[in-house]
């Protein structure tokens, strides 16, 4: 059974065409979505089925061929954060262009994880899209377990926590950069280094104070000096401030990044430290922000672009059906070296 | 038919409740997304379904109830104006909010009018959601008579072009706010009025372009000073330099958004001109920007987060089958006086 069997099942459907003045072909392929209709056919079909109230049977049809032509982008990520953090614009913008080449609907999901995490989860349950791309993913999202179990088409932007043998993912090299980042404050003489890290529940939070501890240890110097945010700059501010109250012996800061190292820098203003003659500072991303900060940003540059089309790319060749197994691709973060540090 | 009869058709659905250690039809309520399920039994069947693998035949439930439980937020605008635009930030934050009462999951589009016309109207017609609200609705994007003619339930945040009358729509009344705001600079002594108009094919646009024509005819003003530009800060700084120099001597200016005003204000600063002492400005939107431009701007306050969550509230009165006609609920701007006029 072809989804044309269903369609020519309709009664309705010779009407369609015979109004529209096109073929019975022409007209299923206009109303299912098909690429080879021409605009002027696409339109008198669509005018057609407006004037005739025609709606096709789509239920019956994604039981055939369980496609819905639509994409999810899901960000597990109060809505605030996501419109304040140019990291999610870049994303969704890169990935739109590339689903766009195959005329495929993206839907964008943002749900805070822990009130709407069953809603999510029963949405990709009921298969209304045809895949997913998941960008900042938390340990207790559910969610890399759950598209594994269903062998929901998919691609994780960072690495997923768990199932991530199952998954698709691109990442970029978190570990490296931090440590790329801490090896700059060391030589240039920082030796009391302390680090806002992202959120513990993160592989990126988990990951960037990894490098930084790795490149302490290798130096045998301390690493008591750590408090965790929120990968926003209103928590970057209340980190920086928390920090110096800690240690006010800091002479060099590691920020998970760019938005909270824009907070900690204002923190480190209103304490009067001279950034970075008192303490040197290094961001992480190299977005935008980075520039603009006072002083501007010493930072890692974080392939936003380059991870977003490469996971758009991945989960086109899982609905394509040429991927076979899981992929994981991982990107090289590059040191930028501006004033901070 | 039932949706449990369907479920209950699955050879599984037992071995789901079994493992689960709850009634087939608790499990049965638990999968879709019932809410009269405790917390641990919720848990209990997730775990159960993740398990034993089991897939509830989603499609064929469609067929029966025809419900996704999600409903789609439609901006058919660029992804950056969104981004940038804190309207939409607060408008999916407040319909949220009200869908999650219902625990309905909001799916964002975000659309170019002319790119993705074709696509977003299919994606409507295939019924992956349950209704709809249309926010930034443009003259040819098709989207009024597509829910109109499918009689989706829908919500239009401000008044759409066509089929106005068959669906429902929440809006203010730009006209009179527009009004007020010429008004108020034709009080203060202004006599050379001139706008910096929205998009000419949207709603909002038109409305508060005729408010300032029927102002400035009233007290027998000139109205030929008219730019249009797209309510961006970009482009409130170009149509504020191109009306300065085709109208030199205006001493009042009407803008149709607040985003647009802070870029006319950057224009008229660059051009020497005193804000308000040579050139009365006005905004539209008071939704923060406003109290941070350079003098703060005196606006309009367009109540954003009372009309989007009456457009939810009006979503899920179609949703319960409670309304059985369209309604329209239009609220009153007030003027909010700043130090720009």
């Amino acid at each position: 059974m072809t989804i044309d069997d269903v369609i020519k099942g309709s009664p309705t459907l010779e009407a369609v065409a015979r109004l529209a003045g096109v073929s019975r072909a022409t007209a299923s392929r206009a109303i299912n979505g098909g690429s080879r209709v021409s605009a002027r056919a696409q339109q008198a079909v669509n005018d057609a089925v407006r004037q005739l109230g025609y709606t096709p049977n789509s239920a019956a049809r994604s039981l055939v061929t369980r496609r819905t032509d639509s994409v999810a982008l899901i960000v597990p990520e109060p809505d605030e954060r996501v419109f304040s953090d140019p990291f999610f614009a870049r994303t969704l913008h890169v990935v739109t262009n590339v689903l766009s080449e195959r005329d495929l609907q993206v839907v964008l999901l943002i749900a805070r994880p822990n009130d709407d995490k069953q809603r999510i989860l029963r949405y990709l349950h009921r298969r209304t899209v045809d895949g997913a791309i998941v960008v900042s993913h938390h340990r207790d999202d559910g969610l890399s377990d759950e598209v594994a179990t269903l062998k929901l088409p998919s691609t994780f932007v960072g690495r997923p926590w768990t199932s991530a043998d199952q998954v698709s993912w691109v990442s970029t090299d978190n570990i490296d950069g931090s440590h790329k980042a801490t090896r700059l404050l060391i030589e240039r003489g920082c030796r009391r280094i302390g680090t806002i890290a992202g959120p513990a529940d993160m592989t990126v939070g988990q990951d960037r104070l990894v490098g930084w501890r790795r490149a302490l240890a290798e130096a045998e110097l301390p690493d008591d000096a750590v408090v965790h945010s929120d990968f926003t700059e209103a928590g970057g501010i209340e980190a920086g401030r928390s920090i110096m109250r800690a240690h006010p012996d800091l002479d060099g800061l590691v920020v998970a990044s760019d938005l909270m190292a824009a907070g900690a820098l204002r923190a480190l203003a209103a304490a009067g430290k001279r950034v970075p003659d008192d303490v040197a500072v290094t961001g992480y991303d190299d977005l935008g922000i980075s520039e603009h900060t006072d002083p501007p940003l010493t930072t890692l540059r974080n392939p936003i672009t380059e991870m977003a089309d490469q996971a758009a790319r991945l989960l086109l060749e899982q609905l394509d059906g040429s991927a076979t197994a899981p992929r994981r691709v991982i990107f090289t973060p590059t040191l930028v070296r501006r004033l901070s540090a």
